[in-house]
């Protein structure tokens, strides 16, 4: 058991979890699928009206990080991405610059937004190619992909495919099947005609482009195009006459628009999060047991767990290593308390989580601890250890930072 | 301070918090608005498929409570809606019978549904003319709404509006901006055209008719429809010629369709349930001083805080009557602690918590002890209470009942 010594805030990776499949960057596809690099433009100027918040929601905070940051994340952990250009209102720009240099987002870059969504996407773009902008050192990519800074989820897979149907068919954008059925509207609010739901989809993030493709469609494009324009493939069959291929997404594609939304991506956030756990016990063979019974339990809720025993009164509590550097770990410290000790004898170990607590906070670890009341006598022993689980879980489900450092009692 | 008899489990309302306006009910709307009584269809019958649970969505807890019982809350708690008929798969009988009894619906009554959504409606509306269903005594509506199991946040606002319109032009339906672009795909999974989206809405449920004109248009659809259809506000207008009045609706329309949509729900309903909040303190002056300080920083959080003092040693701590009768409530109970007093002395007390916790819990009322170190200094007194503040305010938040009678530390 060693202390960490200056390692940076683990990255939070909310794609990881729904990325079922092996990592596509080393099995060879991405090398075989593109000759050409891959850069990413993510337009983040909106203004959150939608939502009534003060705070864009590419910009609100999901568990003390950005919106925008997960989502920069999700692509920069992709090897074969190379750049992501960041489209920011003039007013965030200090913010994002901000958001880069804190969360370590080396492979990403911003530029100024203008005043409509085709207008800050066709910014972005011109940062490869602008003389302009010739101090960023960025090389003009094969093919671009576009998506949303509020839609954080977005995983290898769905981007491996959109990147190479673009590659193949110069464009290509992700798809989901209509929740609610379509309709149109007459003029005074009545229904005219509903659409027949299985012959429409709603197109989706992330699209993608060959860049010069995409790149022409804009330098063509009227301003009625820049100020009332929602859909990037459109422009490309209006003026490039390239037909994007549509490819099915998953359901966590969704955007985050309303307030309901953060709650969510709050959710599925701190559940990615909540399968690491280390638990930490005394050196006495009782307290090792526990353990390990612990161990067993949380494993059967699908939980990566991995228990080290430190002899508390002896040595300072330290972090421990902990073995993935994508996701955040949850530490469980308990203490046994064997029937004969007296409370007041164990009256030091609070104080020793909470320092502990403190200083594994930094790097984005909660610590809890759980003091369970050590009996012989098996049943009561297994209800303790039901206990202990239902406490855990529940922890870690909620990852309430607010709770680390107590000691809580089973 | 006074032990509360057999109260029943009290009623959640998620409603509630989006309802900005006064109770309808008690302006006399209601009773201008409408000669008949109004009645209302909810399809249940989904199987899940989309979510990939082996509980259908309808069925699946939030908080320990059904999703389908907070949707049933949201029309029962309105006076001028008479009854509720929600209608279940076969295999969901029994269970749905089970969440009638035990949240109390009393205005409500279930049937078996068909194959298809549009058979499951036309059976819930036959329980009202339908001869074997002589024996549910019901009544006939003019206007029956239909709503959707699975979105629960309904306010009585939205359901007033439609239900009026209904009344006025013979069906009606709520109707929300599309949040992606519509687009159209050929054969081959390529793009054919996108829709304008400023010309087209979504349509969102609750939907209302006159119930004549909607019973008539089932009996006049073809079996097609039956099996293929989804619209009702469609068959209203091929049928009876009934052109559907469309009223815009709030966000939290939306429907429970995702994994992540469970997940917003609950946050929801946690947002509105933490908004009372009853402080038990000791009767010493510093302790009923803190618990006041901690009442004045909870309600510039918009939260609705009493403060209670009782003798710890010597009486029974008890749970106090509520206010709210429509929320659950948290109780923080927290004990100050003067610096002279070994914590020792104070061991009484964490098993006085959790009894009293588990006693409440039966009432959905959720129990935490703050042990408080008591100071004199000032400053270190003002940084206990921002710590109190800050543990209170997100025990609320979680909700989480696996905490409750935990004492924990400030």
């Amino acid at each position: 058991m060693e202390l960490i010594g200056d390692l940076p805030a683990r990255p939070l990776d909310p794609a990881a979890c729904f990325n079922q499949h092996g990592d596509p960057s080393d099995d060879g596809v991405s090398a075989r699928s593109f000759r050409g690099p891959v850069a990413v433009v993510l337009p983040a100027g909106g203004c959150g009206e939608r939502m009534g918040l003060s705070t864009p929601k590419q910009f609100c905070k999901l568990l003390d990080r950005p919106l925008i940051s997960y989502t920069i994340h999700a692509f920069e952990r992709i090897k074969w991405i190379e750049a992501v250009i960041v489209v920011v209102a003039e007013q965030h720009v200090e913010l994002m610059k901000s958001i880069i240099q804190k969360y370590n987002h080396e492979k990403t870059q911003w530029c100024v937004g203008g005043l409509t969504r085709h207008r800050s996407i066709f910014n972005g773009l011109s940062v490869f190619v602008d003389d302009k902008f010739m101090e960023c050192h960025l090389t003009k990519p094969k093919v671009v992909i576009i998506h949303d800074a509020v839609r954080p989820f977005v995983n290898e897979d769905i981007l491996l495919k959109i990147a190479t149907a673009a590659n193949d068919h110069g464009a290509a954008g992700a798809i989901r099947p209509l929740v609610s059925t379509v309709i149109a509207t007459n003029s005074e609010h009545f229904l005219d005609h509903s659409l027949e739901r299985s012959k429409y989809r709603a197109s989706e993030m992330p699209q993608a482009f060959l860049f010069d493709t995409i790149y022409k469609a804009y330098q063509k494009c009227t301003e009625y195009d820049f100020e009332y324009g929602t859909e990037c493939l459109h422009l490309v069959l209006s003026y490039c006459n390239t037909q994007a291929k549509l490819i099915e997404g998953p359901p966590t594609l969704w955007k985050v628009t309303y307030k309901q939304d953060l709650f969510a991506a709050e959710s599925l956030i701190k559940e990615t999060l909540s399968q690491n756990v280390c638990v930490i016990t005394d050196v006495d063979q009782e307290a090792l047991q526990l353990g390990h019974c612990l161990k067993k339990m949380l494993m059967t809720q699908h939980m990566d767990v991995e228990v080290i025993s430190a002899e508390y009164g002896k040595k300072k509590l330290c972090i421990p290593h902990v073995s993935s550097q994508e996701s955040y770990n949850i530490i469980i410290v308990y203490i046994s308390l064997p029937e004969s000790t007296p409370f007041s004898k164990k009256l030091d170990e609070p104080s020793a989580i909470r320092r502990l607590a403190k200083e594994a906070k930094h790097r984005n670890i909660l610590v809890y601890g759980l003091l369970v009341n050590y009996t012989k006598d098996s049943e009561e022993l297994n209800e303790s250890l039901e206990n202990m689980c239902f406490i855990s879980k529940s922890l870690m489900k909620d990852r309430n930072s607010a709770l680390t450092g107590q000691l809580l009692v089973v």
